[in-house]
């Protein structure tokens, strides 16, 4: 396997930032350099040695990189795609972090890119450079979404950058990613969205921590999952339909004191909670 | 205010265990004694010291309490009440820590019950005696329901209580409690269960911390929580479907790609989510 010499991070906030942090807290560190808009924020970046080398331009920032990594909303990383074609060479491999992945991959395949879907199942309801950490992905599970037209080289380096930066790994299709995510998480940050827009403001003196825990998402930052969730349309929309239809069954048996049918319910929920750890 | 030499604790396990530790941790305790159904719980709950004495009979459990603290399912209570009234002095209070409040205080009404109804907001999806721990109640908030005929020295004596077990204390209608307690708890636990219950089984290898927290109360013991949903029917249905039209509300605006309803929507929930701490 090549030797990686040089990362470009494209979006050093949380995720670019702990990305930076976790491979250079290893030993035979790649040189990491990061692309900003924002002056201050790469100073920041460079004093605090997140990155080895700050650039305001992306031409610059990917020019002899082995590999980019584009850790920006999904919406923002299709749009790029076509201007880091323009600035790299076929050896250079491009890989995202992206909360989606059929939309960025059928981009990625369209411009012929030599690139490798990624997504790290790590983060927070925080966003930003001052929250990343070199631990983010310590055990966490990073999602591969390589295609037939993947160079299995590529794959093989991606596999091996993740795994120092101590995440799990499992590879699968795009569209499975998709219809996975849906479920796992996009969902869940509806309910919590929901949850909290439901709540009237008299009676917000009265939670503790069941209602915190399970709205602990719906701090998330707006922007990014508003794009997440028109992303992925297709699959939100048939997870929410079945979730929608468990709650109402739900409901239903309150409503019709149907206590044995509810107390199924809540027991199918419980047992299959419990497997997953 | 008169001295509390003993309180009897109806059902040790998470919450009534906690209680008992909590009160024995700090100078000047009251005798703590506890009533168990099944004689192993007993005599491990007096060997761990977790009560002073164990009784297999209610009525010699509480005989010579000052104060009775009901830890038990909402309808267990409901039918315990008149049994209670049977060997309590009038001087006794009656208290309890019932999830939901209405039910439990109007019977207790109607029983003439020297009653003070109290639900902690403490606890976890962990049921049992062995889970029980002094620092339970520290800083969380215990709310009362006190009615126009309840006493005001027993509302005293049963706040110093809580004060004692480390508790903030809050007071409202027992109406008042099930209807927000509805939104901030019961709600919650819906859209747990029916998450974890939507989940395909193939996707269950994709979760990570945004599922985990999201659902972590969709383990909580099935009997009680089937108990409490019935027990709040009315105010249940309400937030359902309250919750029901904001998660339509989100799910209409992808459908119909409705992008600056769909942010103003998150931006709502995430301003709403920061001011609760």
């Amino acid at each position: 396997m090549r030797k990686i010499k040089q990362v470009s991070i494209i979006g050093v906030g949380l995720i670019g930032g702990s990305i930076a942090k976790a491979l250079k807290s290893k030993a035979r560190a790649p040189r990491i350099v990061g692309y900003f808009r924002n002056k201050q924020k790469c100073r920041r970046a460079v004093k605090n040695k997140i990155v080895d080398k700050g650039f305001y331009s992306i031409e610059e920032c990917v020019h002899n990189s082995d590999i980019v990594i584009l850790c920006l909303p999904v919406t923002t990383i299709i749009k790029m795609l076509p201007r880091i074609k323009k600035c790299c060479s076929p050896r250079t491999i491009i890989t995202d972090v992206g909360s989606t992945k059929s939309s960025i991959v059928s981009m990625a395949n369209k411009l012929k890119l030599n690139f490798v879907g990624a997504h790290p199942l790590a983060g927070s309801e925080k966003s930003g450079a001052a929250f990343s950490t070199q631990a983010l992905f310590s055990n966490s599970l990073v999602i591969l979404t390589p295609t037939p037209k993947t160079k299995k080289e590529s794959i093989r380096i991606i596999i091996a950058l993740w795994k120092k930066a101590g995440a799990r790994l499992r590879i699968c299709s795009p569209t499975h990613h998709d219809a996975a995510l849906a479920f796992t998480s996009h969902l869940p940050h509806i309910a919590a969205f929901s949850l909290v827009n439901a709540l009237p403001i008299s009676h917000r003196g009265y939670t503790a921590s069941g209602f915190k825990d399970t709205t602990r998402i719906a701090s998330s930052d707006p922007h990014l999952w508003s794009d997440i969730l028109f992303n992925n349309k297709r699959a939100v929309l048939r997870a929410t339909k079945s979730f929608l239809k468990e709650t109402k069954k739900i409901s239903g048996y309150i409503r019709s004191n149907k206590k044995s049918e509810l107390l199924k319910q809540l027991k199918r929920s419980q047992r299959k909670r419990n497997n997953i750890h």
